[in-house]
């Protein structure tokens, strides 16, 4: 089996997995029990923070909450800010976790307006300089774009938007970005940044927001008074702790494997345009090596995909989340040519991906699509 | 060490955990995939709600869904139908993660109104009626009172409810029944019931919202549109098929442990009241075999629970969810005695306690009472 969509999840790493069961076993006691066996879980939560913090290159004084995973972490994040009076900003190639929070209260009258991208799938900055006016309290831009693997140009952003009004808050989607790319959070001056567990090796139903000193959140939920109140619910401290050893292992993996993935996209593009077949290459310009979407004229990607799983090959059609959703929001906004969108594919590396997996994985593309067009013109 | 606080959190059982890992290495594609593989585990998730279904004794064509836990099921459901021109009604001695949500709305003016108990902690039925007007729309009183384990007549309320206003919704927050008690939702008749994993030995982080057939509600959170655009965010599968594991392996040994675990818990009181302390039990009436709630006499609980710890002996101090506030709710509804209040713990056994640790225990707590009084007559 060759799985070439890690974007949309990733599978536990053994360490996470290891840490999982030790805690399930040893720390399973509730956090907010009085007794000391509680109270130091409720400790060894706040050094998972510490070091999940310094990860990302936080500071000191800056905070991070453990939520259920980015969806939570996006919502939360919004939410908070959103102001019927105020008029917030966001991507327009952002993932439904993001997209689909601003268009139901757009949906319900607030001033929400979407930033263009440009060709190459990042923010358009004419664009979102005309857009930052002075009533403009909130940002939502995301780091890397979980379709086309783009990166967004964040600390200019950040730049931007401060010099506009230094009181609007910058939110981050930085999902695709933490573990896969440089991510340094006080150089790039976010007040808010979304990370989940399952896309870099640790278990799902887990993932944070940070929060800069200073920043007030709203709680999504009310309860026992979990996380200073922002967050109640019986902390799922297996979880939090598996995702923080995910963290360090990627961490320090990430750094190691950087040549040799940007090889690896570099050379898995090549190999895409070498196929005898009208084929487009979506992700271009500053990306990340993790992910590349590609576009062949005229066919249907939903079944290639499927032709492909027969030969155990798997790879993605754009977002996991909205797979199932027809017509591509991200590729559209790009100005992808009509003839291209439905045949698009997203395929994602993990850190064991190799030249020979990219090998079989071409092979077999170029045979798939011939016995699809086969298939189509009889 | 004898752990007495099971109803605060449990430790994981050896087959659910069993499950967790499973899934993690073998099932760990994306549910939303197009693929095969992730829509197998689509299906299997699927199941997993048919077979829980069945043991909460639900209806064919009812639904769960699943969700990070007890706070979220049971946010979701009372954020889903109050409503600025209806009243609603809650217990009095609702969990904090329902009696803390009501406090926000009835803060924020809407019509919220608190039942209260008798001395058992059980709902004033006539209380509940006499609050039970025609601007009522929804209802929730919880199954199992997790601080004294006072059981509620939900069935009773529910017709009550449903009597006076058939469209009226009914919450029911069973987190501390299912698994412990006999539940049957369709015979309970509730519209809405929440359940957890974690409390039932199975996973943290995880927990499900029954909705019945034809009752609609409305998403906490907005995203990838999973769970029929009900619950986004990418499912955590692990954690589902856990829990799923936890459910089948409770139902059966709670049904088998019936008759020992109310002998354990009779016989626990006893030893309680022979002891030669001014102690009252809290837990009186139809309660949880599996709760037991006693106040000693001018005590502070905090105290005492921390020196039964260097003992090995782990107890609770009411609900762990809350129990770095003052004073006590609870028992201050029951209307127990004010030198009562503050000496009041909470022991709660799992299926594993036995009458060897009941019986350390009262040794201990008897010698423990005696230390903690000589040091404060000092």
């Amino acid at each position: 089996m060759i799985f070439l969509d890690n974007a949309s999840t990733t599978k536990i790493c053994k360490e996470a997995l290891d840490v999982y069961n030790t805690a399930s076993n040893e720390l399973f006691y509730n956090p907010s029990a009085l007794y000391k066996k509680g109270s130091d879980i409720h400790q060894a939560i706040s050094r998972s923070k510490e070091r999940i913090l310094k990860y990302l290159g936080a500071g000191k004084y800056d905070n991070i909450i453990f939520t259920s995973g980015a969806t939570e972490s996006n919502n939360m994040a919004i939410r908070s800010f959103l102001k019927p009076s105020k008029k917030a900003l966001f991507g327009i190639t952002e993932h439904p976790s993001v997209y689909n929070v601003a268009k139901y209260f757009k949906d319900n009258g607030y001033n929400i307006d979407f930033v263009n991208v440009t060709s190459n799938g990042d923010i358009d900055l004419d664009d979102f300089k005309n857009k930052l006016d002075g009533s403009v309290n909130f940002v939502s831009i995301m780091h890397v774009n979980n379709e086309t693997g783009a990166i967004n140009p964040i600390k200019d952003l950040v730049q931007l938007s401060k010099k506009a009004n230094k009181n609007i808050i910058f939110h981050c989607d930085g999902v695709q970005a933490f573990g896969k790319i440089d991510v340094d959070l006080e150089d790039l001056g976010v007040d808010l940044y979304t990370i989940s567990s399952h896309k870099i090796y640790g278990p799902k139903g887990i993932g944070a927001l940070y929060i800069k000193k200073g920043i007030n959140i709203a709680p999504l939920m009310f309860g026992g008074g979990q996380e200073n109140n922002l967050r109640s619910g019986t902390e799922n401290t297996p979880a939090i702790f598996a995702f923080e050893k995910a963290c360090e292992v990627i961490i320090d993996k990430c750094d190691r494997y950087k040549i040799s993935i940007n090889e690896l996209n570099n050379y898995t593009k090549e190999q895409l345009q070498n196929l005898p077949f009208d084929i487009v290459i979506n992700s271009k310009g500053n990306t990340s090596p993790y992910i590349i979407s590609f576009s062949i004229e005229n066919l249907r990607a939903e079944t290639l995909l499927h032709m492909l799983e027969e030969k155990n090959i798997l790879v993605g059609n754009g977002s996991a989340c909205s797979s199932k959703k027809s017509g591509n929001r991200i590729l559209d906004s790009m100005g992808v040519e009509a003839k291209y969108i439905e045949g698009s594919l997203r395929i994602s590396f993990n850190l064991d991906t190799t030249k020979e997996d990219i090998d079989l994985f071409i092979h077999e593309l170029e045979i798939t699509i011939k016995e699809y067009k086969n298939n189509t013109n009889r």
